[in-house]
């Protein structure tokens, strides 16, 4: 029985440890908090990231970095996507140049502007590494409940490793070799989940969230080539698949700070209510700057940052949107990587 | 002032109507159903379709036909798709090849399979066409809330004509020159919506949902183009916008339809509770037999007909699509028609 291991004990990350115990797998996990390892150790539930879900006796929990890291075959990083730095440079020392790194946070390092495979790569460039992402609400996979995901390496056979690990028929996991295409598509969502948010709280309806998703992947696909990416990845599972997912959930984060702030919220008090990291938020200042620096014409990031650091009203920034020069929908889309059979 | 006329009344018809009139048109609209004309002619208000809305004293509603024709710039077809072509047999003598067929119906010809533009061709071979389609549901379009449409001819200065016509600061119109593409994201959405549905009635959720719908557009892409559109039409607002719209309303038929399957119901139980033409059913049939025809890979296509038509359970048919061999996301794709950059 192969070992694989998950650091970080989040409801994404046990939701996966869940998947590949079922799989087969001899499962550790690692968390810093020894209360929290007591606790699933003793009541086999993770009561505040996945309550009501039971975890089996054969997933080990643990604080010991490196029994847990030792000889497992895979990696899974799901700790947040702010503190995967910090993480890796405190597995690095016990980490061997075979081993499988999986990260399945979705998000762009705020300072650098640096996608997670990238901070990865800084910290331990030798090893193999596998983004994992897709449309999952953690607490649906962990019920075993139908789901897709996409497994996304420049090395298909490594891909392909990761997605034998998790699939089975319940989890259905498809390939890609554009992990940039993939990184930016969990991170770039979130900065239309943002605006979807800002449509609700500005109390709009269907068709101006279909549009704003809609235009957004169009968006996203045409910053995501100028930044590497192939187009046709925003046009799947961690593209439109999961831009559906965030921007329809009522536990999406970055969701909830677009509705405040298109009720008419500050920024500040936004953050303050959230109390966490809004995603999206990191993802439009990403975004905003590359989109300056290289030209690339993105209304509805532009709009979006000029609410957040403008004081742009968001009613007066969906009527400029919606007036804007008139379009071809199909040229725009040739002109940003779409070639047409 | 320029005069259009609106043939059908009813809500999608009635918002477009109010569309015009907002716009600057004198709006002329018939029915063949006299107390309905002098409903709207007296009260205001179209108490089966729209009901709170009002129409302008400006808005003509007449039952005779000619007079409601005659130099009319734009004649907006909205009858329901399976009406389209008796209505234009019964307008054909007195429509002038000078005046420009919108038509904003959606969906496949039953006994034919034809889109309905082919259906108006062979009816009024001569005039220009248009098909206004998107992600639109007609009680928002016509409290005038933000929405996005698109104007598909071949003839771009006539889909130009229609943008124009449309167009305001609350209705943004895109053109685009695949009309086929358009017109078969209107019909084909249908048969996904459907699915959706199904997925809702077994108690899924909403990775199953997202899943559904990013492989749908994959496969309405596939299927397009084999029809002769161009795949990146499905990318666009009557692709996943209308599509996203559609899986996600509480008032589409086909998505109802489908819940009512996915709990069990069969489909005979299933027309006779929906009691109207479900689309979604109609366009299953087409693209089944275009897919047997052409030798196309259409999975979810085919496990819909098998639940439609051979008695399969919906939920092994869910089972048997998550359990299909491996799949790389990207190589689908680029098969498909995209190409990257």
């Amino acid at each position: 029985m192969d070992k694989v291991c998950v650091i970080g004990l989040g409801s994404w990350g046990s939701a996966l440890a869940l998947t590949l115990c079922k799989n087969g797998y001899e499962v550790h996990m690692w968390t810093r908090n020894e209360s929290q390892a007591n606790e699933i150790n003793t009541t086999r539930e993770n009561s505040r990231f996945l309550p009501g879900v039971i975890f089996p006796k054969e997933i080990k929990i643990s604080t010991d970095l490196e029994s847990v890291i030792k000889d497992s075959k895979i990696i899974v990083l799901a700790v947040p996507s702010q503190a995967v730095r910090s993480v890796v440079k405190q597995i690095k020392h016990v980490v061997k140049e075979d081993q499988i790194l999986v990260d399945v946070a979705k998000g762009l390092e705020r300072e650098t502007g640096l996608r997670l495979s990238q901070v990865v790569k800084e910290e331990l460039p030798n090893n193999e590494y596998v983004t994992l992402s897709g449309p999952s609400h953690a607490e649906e996979v962990s019920r075993f409940m139908p789901t897709t995901l996409v497994a996304a390496s420049p090395n298909l056979e490594i891909a392909e490793i990761v997605q034998d690990a998790f699939m089975n028929p319940q989890l259905r996991v498809y390939t890609n070799p554009d992990i940039i295409g993939v990184e930016l598509g969990g991170a770039l969502k979130n900065i239309i989940a943002f605006g979807a948010g800002m449509c609700d709280g500005l109390g709009y309806g269907d068709n101006a969230k279909a549009a704003l998703m809609t235009r957004g992947i169009t968006e996203m696909g045409r910053l995501g080539v100028a930044m590497g990416a192939h187009v046709t990845t925003f046009t799947g599972l961690s593209g439109i698949g999961d831009l559906i997912v965030t921007c329809t959930s009522m536990h999406s984060r970055n969701r909830r700070a677009g509705i405040l702030m298109g009720e008419g919220k500050s920024l500040e008090e936004t953050l303050k209510e959230v109390d966490m990291v809004v995603e999206g938020i990191v993802a439009t200042e990403v975004a905003y700057k590359v989109g300056k620096k290289l030209n690339i014409d993105l209304p509805i990031t532009n709009a979006i940052y000029s609410v957040l650091y403008e004081n742009a009203k968001p009613e007066e920034t969906v009527r400029a949107l919606m007036t804007r020069s008139k379009k071809n929908e199909m040229e725009e889309v040739v002109n940003n990587g779409f070639v047409h059979n």
